[in-house]
């Protein structure tokens, strides 16, 4: 298991009501993977949005953001951790 | 006080004492901005690091990181958290 932040453009306008939703989305249906979506952080007038998970891989990560409706424009392996 | 996520590229190859390095001297300044400089997670591969800060303002953090020699690319407030 490794450590990723998969980063998403284009939510600009995004609500914490909707953030909420979305790492709800990717919470229920995680383990089909073996990962685990530890936080969120969005930035809505930029529309950024920041997760950081655990996982086996990044293709793990994405295919579960895939499956809920938001697909990661980049997923990092981040082994480093201060 | 705000949170904010500010990341850096072109840091190919970085190691763990070098990102332990850069945070310790980030946080020996900090208080001179009432910035606090939370985790940081770095890609070695891309070159990408992420730090999560608290902060007065983006530019706060910024000049913290100017100081210390690793001025951020982006800095964005992540007023939304999951």
């Amino acid at each position: 298991m490794a450590k990723f932040m998969d980063v998403h453009h284009g939510m600009k306008g995004i609500t914490a009501e909707q953030l909420r939703a979305a790492h709800q989305a990717d919470l229920d249906i995680e383990s089909d993977e073996r990962v685990h979506f530890e936080r969120a952080w969005a930035d809505p007038e930029s529309g950024t949005v920041y997760c950081l998970s655990e996982a086996p891989s990044a293709e793990a990560v994405q295919r579960i953001h895939e499956r809920t409706g938001h697909k990661a424009d980049e997923v990092h392996p981040v082994p480093l951790t201060v």
